[in-house]
């Protein structure tokens, strides 16, 4: 949306930068979102009691994810490279936002009993964050055509993830002096990007990664094992684990 | 917060620029306060009836407020210099945001009669854009110890405010062109800041400004006029109506 804001501004030869209008645009649009997506919550016809139930997890989901990205700028900026503090991040930001809460959400509202409760937290702190290493995997090897973003731009970003951070933990000295100077450059091409790739393979990073988010698929379906779902929802929470982390973009 | 979160990025000496993480910092800090006002409005212990009844105040606040930031930072991109764009904005981003809506979410929280809720709205439009002008006053003609923010600071950002409108509306060629130039550039200096200043209050844009304050403020004492209210309610509207429009920060 920056950017589609950003074009209006140019287009019409509007005062000022159009990248920060664009940026500013954007930025309310995303509060409006933020606003409305509670007011639906809200305004959706459930009873009193059972948005009572949900309420306090979709509070906690909107900390969780605010921390989240805030562990994630830090990083970048303090420049820490551990898979600890990349894992952390995927967990806040990414697993609890993006599956284990709005699993959380609909059993609160269904009333599900904890076996259930537990069993999606489970499944989804896994399937987050294996989806989130999916999303890294494609943020650095995706083919833009698929993706629809410029190939290397999460290097060019420098972001900390757990990729990175593999390649960083596995690095000789003169692979992790290359990785230092070229990750977060904005300027870096096309050969720089094929650069990081190639270190980022040699290192043994993109097959620990792909490995880690066999396990955690993995560790995500064995999760459901045993638990008292009817069929339909456990077939929707297998058909989420194959396309959260079989995807290409 | 932007600054505070910047001179932390600097004084620990991390990577990229400061600048920016102080602003990403602020940003999410702002999300937070956005997410957890509307958590505290709903375990605050009120029962669901009375919560029901506010709901839809702050709902309509909250989208308010955001159209009126987009209008703000759409009006300085256009460069409209309308008082009449001007106004709207103060009363989307200002008014209604800082003393009609808090009003009538008391109102609602308190079941108040279609009389008081009625007066309430015309007390606090007119007085939230009388505060509005005083703060667009105070921006050009503030003490900065004071206000706490450098001088010629509105200034220097180019902020389309009612008195600025007003100062255009009345504006020779000259003065329009010195108007045009000087407004929004962002290294101002002080000897710039008084030439603005002179044209301002030279075209009548400032008296102008003065008289509005003391219009809107007294219409919005008499709505109040006749209405049923309780005697401290009465006398902190009254206070509420000096320390809005009377005030040097």
């Amino acid at each position: 949306m920056h950017r589609r804001f950003a074009g209006r501004h140019a287009a019409q030869g509007w005062h000022g930068s159009a990248a920060e209008f664009g940026n500013s645009a954007a930025l309310l649009l995303g509060d409006l979102c933020l606003v409305w997506s509670d007011e639906m919550l809200h305004t959706g016809g459930l009873d009193a009691g059972t948005l009572a139930r949900a309420r306090p997890v979709f509070d906690e989901m909107r900390t969780e994810v605010t921390a989240g990205q805030y562990l994630d700028v830090l990083a970048q900026a303090t420049g820490d490279t551990s898979t600890e503090l990349a894992s952390k991040v995927a967990c806040y930001k990414s697993a609890k936002y993006t599956v284990e809460r709005p699993l959380l959400i609909g059993a609160a509202l269904a009333g599900a009993p904890a076996e259930v409760t537990d069993a999606y937290s489970a499944y989804g702190l896994r399937l987050g964050e294996a989806f989130q290493l999916r999303d890294d995997v494609l943020g650095v090897f995706g083919e833009p055509a698929a993706t629809g973003k410029p190939a290397g731009d999460d290097l060019r970003e420098g972001k900390r993830t757990f990729l990175v951070a593999a390649a960083f933990e596995a690095a000789d000295p003169a692979q992790r002096a290359e990785l230092t100077a070229r990750l977060g450059d904005p300027t870096l091409d096309q050969a720089g990007v094929a650069r990081l790739r190639e270190i980022i393979t040699a290192t043994g990073a993109l097959a620990r990664t792909e490995h880690r988010i066999v396990e955690l698929t993995e560790a995500a379906r064995r999760a459901l094992d045993g638990v008292a779902l009817d069929g339909e929802a456990r077939g929707a929470l297998r058909e989420l684990a194959q396309a959260a982390t079989h995807r290409r973009r």
